[in-house]
C-alpha cells in the first residue's frame, strides 16, 4: 500500500513543497502523477500546472543498456561524480516491461545505495503502467516535477530490450547506450535501431580481465558508428570505455555530455530539439486522451475492435474504417450532450 | 494538367477496369487517389472499397538508397528478372521531398525505359503531397489498387535520405537497402537507423573497377550487421553485391527475397507483420482524418497553434494543453450539430 497517500497533500502544500525542493513532497507529487485515481491525477495535473514555468532548466540524460550491463553501478558512479560537482541529480526509471521481468530493474533494493543516501540525489523508479504511452507520460511529468524542485541533471534509466528507448529518446537531451564487451555479439539483446539513436556508446565494466576486450569492443563500435551518417545535430556519437567500480572514464563521459550540450546549444539544435519534443508530447497527450475517451465507451471500444478485425481481413480499407470510427465517435460525443 | 481526368470514369468502369487489369483505368484510379479534390478522393475511396477483398496477395518489396546509388538501374534489372519469371510487377515511387529535390527521383524521364515498355510491368511515381503521412497514405492505396489489378510483386521505391523509409517499411513485407561501395563512408547520406531496419543490404554497381571495393564493403557491412541483434522475424539480414548493368547478383537477390517469404510464412511472422501493418494503417488514417477535421476549422487550427506555442514556452503542460484541445474539439463538434 505504498502507493496510497493519507491524507493527501493540499495543492498549495504540494506546489510550495516542490518549489522549495522538499523531497518528501516531491515523492508524494510523483505518486499522485502515477496514481490511477482520477482525483489524484487531477491534483497532480493542477500542481504541474502551477510549477510548469519553473521547468526546462535541467540537463536531461537518457541511459539504457541490456540487463547485466551494469547500469545501476554506472549510474551510482556517474551520480557520485555529478553530485561531486555540486549538481543536484534526479534518477528516474522507466520500465514498461511485465511485472515478471520488471524485477530485473526495480526489484534489487540494494541498487545505488550510496547515491540514495546522497543529499544532492533523488532516486525514484516510476511505477509501471499497462501501456508504454502511460509510462512515458508519467515519467515525463515526474521529470518536470524534479526540475521544478531544482534538480539540475535528470537521468532517465531504462532497459535496452523493449520499446522504451524510443520513448526515453523523445524526452531527453542526450541518450547514452551502455554496452558490454563480448565476443562479436556485443549487441545481442539490444533492440535493432537503438545503437543508431544513441548519442554515445559506453563500453562498461572495462576493468580487470575485461580491459582488453573493452578496448577491442570500443574499436568495433567506433567502426560501426563511423558507418552511420551524422544525425541532424551534427554530433558524431563517440565510443568510450568506463569502469564504474574503479571510477575510471566517468569524468570523461560527463565532460563529453557537457561538450554535447555546449556544441548543440551553440548550433541551436539543443533548443530546437526541445521544442520538437514538447510539441510531440502535446500531440501524444492528445492522442492518448482521445483513446482513453474511446475506451471509456463499451460501444466505441467494440466498434474499434470490429473495425480492426475487418481491416485485417481485407473486408474494408483502413481509410473507410477510419471514417466509420470517426463517425461513431462523433455520434457518441453528440449523444452524450443531448 | 496531367492530373485532371475529363471526363471522370464512373465507379463501375473503374472497378471493372481495375479487376480486369486495365492499365489505363488503373492509372486513372491512382490519379483519383492522389487528387486533392474531395469528389475524386471519395470516388477513389468507393472504388477501393469494392476491390479491397482482392488485395493482399502480392509480395510487397521496399527499395531505398541514397541518390546516385543506382536505384533505377537496379530496379530495371530486377524487374526484368521478375517479369522474366512470368510475374506481373508494379513499381511505385514514394518521395515526400520538396519540389526542388524531387527531380532527383522523378525528374529523369528516361528512367527504367525498358521496364516501362514491358507488358508485365506497371511503373508509376506517386504524386508528392505536402505531408509524409499524405504520401504514405496515397502510396498504400495505389499499392492496393495494383494488387487488385493482378500485380504479383509490388516495388515501393524511395530515396534513403528522408523520413520516407519508415513509412515504406510500414507498408512492405521486405525492405531492401542499396548501398555504394566507398572508402569507409559507405553510409554517408543514409539517415541513421535505416541500415538497422533493412531486411537486406545490396552493394550496387559491383562491376569493373568497383568489384574489389564492393566485396570489401560487403565484408564491412556483414560485420556491422552482425553486431545487430536479430529482428522479431528471426531473419538475419544478408549483405549481397550486384551489378545491374551486367545483370549479376540479381537472381540471387530475388531468390533471397523468396527465401525470406518462405521462412517468415512458415514461422507465421509474415502474416503477423501484415496484420500489425494493417491495424497501424487504420490508426494512422484515423489520426489523419481527425487532424484534417481540426484543420478545416479556423478556430481549431488557431487553438492548436496557440497551445503548441504555450507548451513550447513552458506556459502550460502538454497534458493540460491536450485537455484544452480536446474540449475545444468537442465544443466544435457539438456546435456543428446544433
Amino acid at each position: 500500500m505504498k502507493q496510497s497517500i493519507k491524507p493527501r497533500p493540499k495543492l498549495d502544500q504540494l506546489v510550495n513543497g516542490i518549489l522549495q525542493g522538499d523531497r518528501v513532497i516531491l515523492g508524494q507529487a510523483i505518486t499522485l502523477v502515477e496514481s490511477k485515481l482520477e482525483h489524484d491525477a487531477r491534483l497532480a495535473e493542477s500542481a504541474l500546472e502551477k510549477i510548469i514555468h519553473k521547468t526546462g532548466q535541467a540537463l536531461r540524460i537518457g541511459i539504457t543498456g541490456a540487463p547485466g550491463v551494469g547500469k545501476s553501478t554506472f549510474i551510482e558512479a556517474f551520480g557520485k561524480h555529478v553530485t561531486g560537482q555540486g549538481k543536484k541529480l534526479a534518477v528516474l526509471t522507466i520500465d514498461p516491461s511485465s511485472p515478471l521481468t520488471k524485477g530485473s530493474i526495480l526489484g534489487d533494493k540494494t541498487r545505488m545505495e550510496e547515491l540514495a543516501r546522497n543529499p544532492l540525489a533523488f532516486i525514484r523508479p516510476t511505477a509501471a503502467s499497462s501501456t508504454l504511452g502511460g509510462v512515458a507520460h508519467k515519467t515525463r511529468e515526474a521529470m518536470l516535477l524534479c526540475e521544478a524542485a531544482g534538480y539540475e541533471v535528470i537521468i532517465i534509466e531504462t532497459v535496452g530490450v523493449g520499446q522504451s528507448e524510443v520513448a526515453v529518446k523523445s524526452m531527453v537531451d542526450f541518450f547514452l547506450l551502455l554496452m558490454l564487451a563480448g565476443a562479436g555479439d556485443e549487441l545481442q539483446g539490444i533492440k535493432r535501431g537503438i545503437v543508431e539513436i544513441a548519442d554515445a556508446v559506453v563500453i562498461s565494466k572495462a576493468d580487470g580481465d575485461n580491459v582488453k576486450a573493452a578496448a577491442a569492443a570500443q574499436t568495433i563500435y567506433q567502426q560501426a558508428l563511423h558507418l552511420l551518417s551524422a544525425s541532424e545535430s551534427g554530433w558524431k556519437p563517440p565510443v568510450l570505455t568506463a569502469s564504474a567500480v574503479r571510477g575510471e572514464g566517468i569524468e570523461a563521459i560527463w565532460k563529453m555530455i557537457l561538450r554535447y550540450q555546449r556544441e548543440t546549444t551553440a548550433s541551436g539544435f539543443f533548443e530546437k530539439n526541445r521544442r520538437h519534443q514538447h510539441i510531440s508530447w502535446f500531440r501524444d497527450s492528445f492522442s492518448q486522451l482521445l483513446q482513453r475517451e474511446i475506451e471509456k465507451s463499451d460501444a466505441l471500444r467494440a466498434k474499434q475492435k470490429a473495425l480492426e478485425q475487418s481491416v485485417m481481413n481485407h473486408d474494408i480499407s483502413s481509410q473507410i474504417a477510419a471514417r466509420q470510427m470517426l463517425e461513431a465517435y462523433y455520434l457518441a460525443i453528440r449523444g452524450n450532450k443531448t
